[in-house]
C-alpha cells in the first residue's frame, strides 16, 4: 500500500458497510456507516460504490475487511488457515489498483471441525493489539453467526461458529412462535429463566416449544422473544466455554446491547468477561496490519 | 354422537386433512386426503367443509380431531390435562349439531414443563389400542412437532415437543444453509455424520456451520439437507430418549420416510424401535374413543 498520511479502513459485510479515515500517527478521524453491504451492491458495482467513500474522505489508499473478499464480494481473496498471524492477514492480502486498494483474507479451520470468518479476524488481531485481550485470551463475537476465537501467542489458533442470530431471527420472522416473539430481547426474568435452562443442558429443540404452550396456556406472560434469546445466547455460551480455562477473561467484541446480553451468561457460568467496542477493534486491527506492513516496505531490500 | 352403523373420522390439521369411512364392525373402508386444512377454510367457512366430506361418504355422524379444535379451527375445544385416559377424551369431546358432530380435545401438560398437543393423542390412543405399544410404552411421533409420549397404564402422562422439523424446513428455505440443503434428506453418510455428531453432543448452533465452512472451503461433498437431518434428528432423539428404559421399544407413530430415518437414530443410541402407520393409529384411536361412547350411552341410567 502506498505510504501515505491517512489510509481509508472499510469493514464490508454483507448488509452493512462502516468506513473510517485514519491517520497514521493520529488514529481515526472520521467514520460513516450505511447499507452498502454486499446485497446492496449491483454487479461489477464494488468500483463505483468504492468511489464514492472516497469522495467522502479524498483520494487515500484504502484497506478493505470482510465479505468483500468472499465469492459473493469484490474479488475472492483465499482464506489463511489456522493458526494465523499478522504477518500471515499482512502477506494475504490481495491488491487492486497497482496497491492503492487491499483486501484481507479471511481465515479459515481445517483441522477438526471445519470453520471460515471473514472480518471478525481483524477484530480479534485488533483487540490484542489494544490490550483487551491477552496473547492467549478468548474472544466471544456475537452476531449473525456469532465466533468464539481462541487467540495463542497472539495469532488466531482456533474458532468456531454458531447460527445463533440467524436461529434467532428465523424463529422470529417465520416460524410459528413469531407472534409471541415481537419486541427486542432484555435482560429480564424471561431471558433469565431461558438461560438457566440452556446452561443446565435443556434441548434446544424442546425448550423453544415452551412459547407456543405457555401461550395457548396463557399460563404466564412469558416475552418469547426474550426467552428464546436466553435459550439461544446459553447454549451458545454452554458450548463455547466448553473449552475454556479456569483463568479465562472473555472478551466479547460486538455491540453494547448483544454483548451486555451475552455478558450476563458468560457471569452465570462463572467466567469474568468484558465488552470491547467493535469498531475500535476493527481500527486497532486494521493499524496493526498497515504497520506491519510498513515495516515489511522498510526492511525490504 | 348418533349411534349408527358407519361414522366419519377426521384428522384435520393445519395444512392436511384425512377422512376415513368406519363401519362399526369391518373398521375402516375408504379414506381420502386433501389440502383443505385449517389455512385453507376462510372465516366460518367450517360447516361448509365438512359438508363436502359428508357429499363423499354419506351422511353419517363425524368425529374430528387435530387443530380443528384449536383456536384457529371450527371451536376451540380446552385442553385435557394429563394424565389423559380414553375416558377424559371422550368426555372432553365438544359436541356440534346435537351431537352428529364432535371434536375430540387435545391434551396439555402442565406439570413440569408446560406443553400442547393436538391430533397425537387419538394416534397414542390408537397405538396402545392395536396393541402395537404397551400400556407403559414411549411413542416417538416424528414431523413439524415432533412428539415424544409416555404412555402409562394406557394413559398419556407426559410428553414433549421438539421443533425438530420446523426448524430443519426454517434452514432449508430461509437460512444461508438454503443453497447446500436442496433435496430430500436420505440414510447416506452425510446423514450419518450429522447423527454421530448430535448423539455425541455436540451443540447444534456451531454443528450446523459446517453445511456453510465445508462448502466455502471446497472441502469434500457434503450433502447439507441429510447432514442436517441428520444433527437435527439426533438432537431430537438424544432428548427424547434421555429419559427412556433400557427395556423401551419405542414406537414410532409417523410417514414411512421420516420414520426410518428415526429408526436409524434410536436403533444408533441402542433402542430398539418400529414404525407404526400414522392413518392406522389415528382410524384405532378414534374407533377405541367411539366404543367408549357407546359402552357410555349403554349404561347410561
Amino acid at each position: 500500500m502506498q505510504r501515505q498520511q491517512r489510509y481509508i479502513a472499510v469493514d464490508w459485510g454483507t448488509t452493512n458497510r462502516r468506513a473510517w479515515l485514519i491517520d497514521r500517527e493520529k488514529g481515526a478521524l472520521e467514520s460513516y456507516a450505511d447499507d452498502q453491504g454486499l446485497l446492496s451492491i449491483p454487479a461489477g458495482g464494488f468500483e463505483v460504490s468504492a468511489r464514492e467513500v472516497r469522495r467522502k474522505f479524498g483520494e487515500w489508499p484504502m484497506l478493505l475487511a470482510g465479505m468483500v473478499g468472499s465469492d459473493k464480494g469484490w474479488h475472492q481473496v483465499p482464506y489463511i488457515s489456522c493458526p494465523a498471524d499478522l504477518t500471515a492477514l499482512a502477506d494475504g492480502i490481495y491488491w487492486l489498483h497497482s496497491g492503492a486498494i487491499g483486501i484481507v483474507p479471511g481465515v479459515c479451520q481445517t483441522e477438526g471441525q471445519a470453520d471460515v470468518m471473514r472480518g471478525e479476524e481483524v477484530q480479534a488481531i485488533g483487540a490484542v493489539a489494544l490490550g483487551a485481550v491477552g496473547p492467549d485470551g478468548l474472544i466471544c463475537h456475537p452476531g449473525t453467526h456469532s465466533k468464539w476465537v481462541r487467540m495463542q501467542a497472539g495469532r488466531i489458533s482456533g474458532f468456531h461458529t454458531m447460527m445463533t442470530g440467524e436461529i434467532f431471527s428465523l424463529l422470529r420472522t417465520e416460524s410459528v412462535l413469531s407472534s409471541q416473539m415481537q419486541g427486542e430481547p432484555v435482560a429480564n426474568s424471561s431471558f433469565d429463566r431461558g438461560l438457566e435452562q440452556a446452561l443446565d443442558g435443556a434441548p434446544l429443540l424442546s425448550a423453544l416449544f415452551q412459547i407456543r404452550a405457555e401461550h395457548m396456556l396463557s399460563k404466564r406472560q412469558l416475552d418469547g422473544a426474550s426467552f428464546a434469546s436466553g435459550l439461544l445466547i446459553g447454549c451458545d455460551v454452554r458450548a463455547g466455554l466448553a473449552t475454556a480455562r479456569p483463568d479465562d477473561a472473555i472478551a466479547i467484541i460486538g455491540n453494547r446491547e448483544l454483548s451486555e446480553l451475552y455478558a450476563r451468561a458468560i457471569e452465570r457460568v462463572g467466567y469474568r468477561s468484558h465488552i470491547v467496542n467493535d469498531g475500535d477493534a476493527f481500527v486497532a486491527g486494521m493499524r496493526a496490519i498497515v504497520d506491519h506492513l510498513d515495516i515489511d516496505q522498510e526492511t525490504a531490500p
